[in-house]
């Protein structure tokens, strides 16, 4: 997708380490007019699919989660990454999800009132890196018998595994921006 | 807000101790197409202000702060609960936010980047009982140099004191839906 491609180049920066950071656009600070044009551009992908429910991880999955699932006029549901005082933990579906870049496990839950068999859920989140958010949303999505039909990602680091374990797991991927490097400040798209 | 108040009606759940719970379109499970006649209708009420950001606090205030940012076709800014790992504690402005259900006090941050002097802020919320975090909002507005122009509100607890006192700071409240009471499973519009 040419304009996130270009609000990367234009707005990310990047910091020690490699680290591509989008607080001004997609994490922190959200460009809504982008986000809309996100929405559309997912529907184009999957929109010959049947498509109940999108499913996201809290915080930043909500923004792009939200216009896709307006495109498809089906709710959209947002994973927690604490279980809230108004769940018990009886009631919800829950997935481990270690970060690579923490160096931790921790839990994404979701009220099993939320997602139920024979739903054809799309994933969508911000950032593919080693897939593991992607796999636990998985898990929720079939605990619950349903199944996944696609996932649609803004920034894929192709440069890391994600990608290729979530293929291994028969998942279609759409990345909206894959980035091939990135190295001395500069960001080279594959 | 008529569709709101048929929503809560139709879909709210009343939990023991008269608590609401909106999880089937709010808070957990978002109903796209109600966030969008949201943004609308926070158009409609504020649209003659000059408003150059929308600001919210993560997560549940990301969807309708969003959709509304997209009618005024500004920036949307998330407050998060946590500092992120790559921001330093010096390059934000916080704010302690006192929560009366959870008797604790936690921050919360935004980047000094993304708000600004100058800045006419409209701020969005899901719920408002004792106002607490929208005056946590407003302080870091204010930090920044910037004004708040109006706060809009999904649902009043108006049987709590959070309008009385934004008022009492000069804010301009306005609520979409304002719960007068709860009780015995009966939710009750002012």
């Amino acid at each position: 997708m040419e304009l996130l491609k270009q609000t990367i180049l234009e707005r990310g920066q990047i910091y020690p380490n490699n680290l591509l950071k989008v607080d001004s656009f997609i994490n922190h600070q959200i460009d809504p007019m982008l986000m809309a044009n996100i929405g559309k551009e997912f529907k184009q992908y999957f929109g010959n699919r049947e498509i109940t429910k999108v499913l996201t991880i809290e915080a930043s999955g909500i923004a792009p989660a939200l216009t896709t699932a307006l495109e498809f006029q089906v709710p959209m549901v947002f994973a927690k990454k604490t279980l809230p005082s108004t769940l018990m933990k009886d009631n919800v579906y829950s997935a481990d999800v270690f970060s690579f870049t923490k160096k931790v496990t921790s839990k994404v839950v979701v009220s099993q009132a939320l997602l139920n068999e024979g739903d054809k859920v799309l994933i969508i989140d911000d950032f593919l890196a080693n897939g593991e958010a992607v796999l636990g949303l998985k898990k929720l999505i079939e605990d619950a018998g349903g199944e996944v039909v696609g996932v649609g990602i803004l920034i894929e680091k192709s440069f890391q595994p994600g990608r290729e374990k979530l293929e291994d797991n028969g998942l279609d991927v759409y990345s909206l921006a894959r980035i091939k490097s990135i190295s001395e400040g500069k960001v080279t798209f594959m």
